[in-house]
């Protein structure tokens, strides 16, 4: 049972909005560090994730829904979170990027798995087309190995952005009886039973790039 | 008489520089934005700020010097800049955005007119490839209409913008020799004339900008 029009629409609303605020958070992270190639890495995301807005704009607009309408219903559940994870130097800006945009990215891949061929086929295109980023993981990896106290202090760090992004995702969709109904709906009569599966999922998808990086999740 | 080697690095890392952070102020200016229209119209100007300075990086590096290490004696200046003219509110970052990236782009069109044809021609390329940013123009245009008393605090601000440009632009020539070659040594022996020449000439573009706002220069 492939999920409603309402849910289309609302989920591309969320997961444009949510770009657009990445786009936003990580231009911030470039602002907060003094080293130039930190900088263009970060600016480099910052317009990947811009792109990713973009192109799920067009397509609201192709639906014949103008973007501002569909990225409205969002904008407060998200800007809170990123007022939640405001980080206190860059270091945490990257993690907070790697983790939470990795978290996003399998929450929306999942979401979009109980839409049509399509949508779905869309979504998970959009969000797959990136690689592991390579500059986040060297900068990390350097950062901790310089310092153990640093490997403590982001695994705690992480460990927060994780628990946010998940009440992030969850807060998103209990915005919109279509999400919730996505959410909940996907297989017929499983409901909550699915719901938790699927939140293990994100949970051992978070534990495996934590790992990548050599921290405890 | 073409700018030395050295004076084509230091105009590049400059411009480069100067991108990357107007890329930045554009997006810290979407983020003060609550509108939605407005928040992707500031982000894709920062966008198409950063692929000015990732092209720019691109030939530095061609040339086998570091991008960051042609930025790097220019950060100061430039971050001096942006701190000196922090927008109070959106409508404030959108007429720094027209103002200041207009007078940036012609300084760097004229500086770009006394280098050799092949970098000449790049620079020139790079920056005249944007067109009249209608958002800004519409905006402007509305938040003036609708309230007189806007119209005269941005025509203070306007003239703010245009002072510290003009300012940070010699700053940043300043910072170097071969700049300061560059800009002086326009045609053999007229040195200082010609350099009021072109800032009369950027004076004149700034009024005719000022003018299709509708603000007084």
């Amino acid at each position: 049972m492939p999920g409603s029009r309402d849910a289309v629409i609302d989920l591309l609303g969320a997961l444009s909005y949510a770009q657009l605020s990445g786009f936003e958070a990580l231009a911030a992270h470039a602002q907060m560090t003094p080293h130039l190639t930190a900088k263009m890495a970060f600016a480099r995301m910052a317009v990947q994730m811009f792109s990713r807005c973009e192109q799920v704009a067009l397509r609201l607009e192709g639906f014949g829904v103008p973007y501002a309408d569909a990225m409205a219903p969002f904008v407060t559940a998200i800007d809170n979170f990123h007022t939640r994870t405001a980080p206190s130097d860059w270091l945490e800006g990257i993690l907070k990027a790697y983790v939470g945009d990795g978290i996003v990215r399998d929450f929306y891949t999942e979401m979009a798995g109980r839409l049509d061929p399509d949508n779905r086929d869309f979504i998970v295109g959009l969000l797959g087309r990136v690689g592991e980023p390579d500059y986040i993981l060297h900068t990390l990896h350097e950062a901790i190995a310089a310092d153990q106290r640093v490997a403590g202090r982001l695994a705690l760090w992480a460990r927060r952005i994780m628990g946010e992004t998940l009440q992030q995702t969850q807060s998103v969709a209990a915005e919109r009886d279509s999400l919730v109904a996505l959410l909940i709906g996907g297989e017929a009569g499983s409901g909550i039973t699915e719901t938790g599966v699927m939140l293990g999922r994100l949970t051992d998808a978070h534990t495996a790039r934590m790992h990548r990086l050599g921290l405890s999740a």
